[in-house]
């Protein structure tokens, strides 16, 4: 199972060569921030120079043997959550004649913003959940940002609030993301849902969605955290820093990675859990990895790759080729946290409708 | 001079037998919270068998030697901190006519509320800041406590408000907590001040004060924190949570060790800076201490001892004897961090004040 996934993973011509050898110059493909994907992390970053996973001396000699970790396979997980949130929603429906809602804002005329809110748009129908959608002119004015916010705060059949990021730079954000009222601010990203996550005695509205994603993933796959040394590497507001308050809340004895940490390799091979979240290609190697280790990678950093059509390939913050050999587990790079991201945005968004029709 | 003060710590008797071979039993003397007291972390708790510090066999060959590290004195420091605030509002009065205010809701006959409140008022009366208080009886109600909050949260004069506690049991504390306006929450512990403690755009209106005393002593120490490893030994909402998020403000990589935490001692010894704020007496032996490590022991826990008038004497998480002869630098109990609790209550009562009058 691993290393067809593997394989999969680094499609065809990555199965033959591995992710050695291949050096690739920086492009000018930009991969642009989206509030409701890891790809936030790397706002702005451009397609890089490749970073080679095996041909460094320190590859421990373990990796010559085959890959043993087990494959977390998000898009499977997330599918099944998915399937539960529907059944939930039909239900819902046939008992209390609502469904929830959610709205999503969208500000000028990116591409990627316009994927990634079709694809919300499309994962929110797959499950009966009522999309509504506002696209904005890229020189609107914020006031007229603000009126649709406060339009929806208003109306009880939507449960959840977006506004697609990165906003035209003539608009303050924060003003605009404060304005969502905090029962519909499904991402949970504002200050008091961070700080309710926090603290031991209060519960979080919301649990952000990449982060809560990646504990979904260790819960189903049936990994114990209580007790558990955890390294969290990246300590960004949308995935480092909550990923670290949820391992907490769960018992783990957790570590944070960043980059002014001395000796990350060291460290990070002293965790039975490893969470990833830096954005920089291939970063982790084998030889981070303890024996045994679970590993989350939320990273999707695109790379060049001129054998695709696309001409670039997307890969993990860890170097999986070297790391599957060395793990117990590991999400793969696509397919691994990606998918869980957005069944974690259905599954707020179910949560919020809940809450505001006391179905809970 | 960590001699003599180890010697202060431990008063006469102790300082002829150190803190070993003495083991008391528990007693009913129940040591209380107070919001703005370490104290918080052992809310009921009994004065303990005493754990005795040197007679382990895990006690390192260094132990032995004479006490090398430097007394971090925060006794100093706090009247050092002391002065600085009262030349401060000494000008502010000067030059706009106005000083600071801190109000003080005080419910019930508590002997160690009332205590801390006298003690709040007379720090405030040497600094300058002028203090208010209201002493309501323990069958008050919510309501009325509810009703000084707005008041206080009306008067200009006053710039922050403090509740003591514990409240009686018939009062919803969080209730009550809440009703502070953020502006002049001074203790900042609300969970938006938390969040945007944790949140790396964003500046928290008031870092809550025990943990501010720590990085303070850190900071006029002369102690670097930026790439150092760290750990926090306790995770509560007002001392362990928020020093770990300071310190990782300031770049140090942080490992956050509690109750679940497997091998503390081990994970203990790879820090750089240890803070412990658990309120368990001695639990920090010698050989929890990297050489050369800095140590801010948070705990004042009481521990029986006949040879004092009281009938008890205060101790830290920390056997101070064995880790100050293995540290670079440690802090005492008492004389430590607990002076600056105080101390940094008057820096953010002074903040508000400079905030409210625009004259930051």
């Amino acid at each position: 199972m691993a290393s067809a996934s593997s394989a999969a993973i680094f499609g065809t011509a990555a199965a033959s060569d591995g992710c050695s050898r291949r050096v690739f110059a920086t492009t000018n493909v930009q991969v642009r921030a989206s509030r409701t994907s890891p790809a936030f992390l790397r706002t702005s970053r451009a397609i890089k120079t490749y970073a080679s996973c095996s041909n460094s001396s320190v590859v421990n000699a373990a990796l010559i043997t085959e890959a043993s970790a087990k494959v977390i396979d998000g898009k499977a997980t997330a599918k099944e959550i998915r399937g539960e949130i529907a059944a939930e929603i039909s239900k819902m429906k046939e008992s209390s004649g609502v469904v929830p809602g959610l709205a999503v804002i969208l500000v000028g005329e990116r591409k990627d913003s316009a994927t990634y809110v079709r694809n919300k748009k499309k994962a929110c129908e797959s499950v009966g959940i009522k999309s509504y959608e506002v696209h904005l002119a890229e020189d609107c004015s914020e006031q007229e940002v603000l009126k649709h916010i406060s339009v929806f705060n208003d109306d009880p059949t939507v449960n959840g609030i977006l506004v697609q990021l990165p906003l035209p730079s003539h608009m303050n954000e924060q003003n605009i993301l404060n304005a969502v009222c905090i029962e519909k601010d499904v991402d949970g990203f504002s200050p008091l849902n961070i700080g309710r996550l926090a603290m031991r005695d209060r519960e979080p509205l919301f649990v952000p969605f990449t982060p809560k994603g990646c504990i979904e993933l260790l819960h189903r796959y049936g990994v114990p955290i209580k007790g558990k040394r955890a390294v969290v590497i990246g300590r960004s507001n949308i995935v480092g820093m909550p990923a670290t308050l949820l391992l907490q809340r769960e018992d783990a004895t957790v570590t944070v990675v960043h980059s002014r940490t001395k000796n990350p390799e060291a460290i990070t091979r002293e965790a039975d859990i490893v969470i990833t979240a830096v954005g920089q290609p291939n970063m982790v190697r084998g030889s981070w990895i303890k024996p045994g280790a679970v590993v989350i990678d939320v990273g999707i950093n695109p790379v060049e790759d001129t054998s695709c059509s696309r001409g670039y390939q997307l890969v993990g913050d860890v170097c999986y080729e070297e790391a599957s050999k060395i793990a117990s587990a590991i999400t793969p790079v696509p397919g691994g946290v990606g998918p869980m991201t957005i069944a974690m945005l259905l599954s707020n968004t179910l949560t919020a409708a809940k809450r505001a029709y006391n179905l809970e």
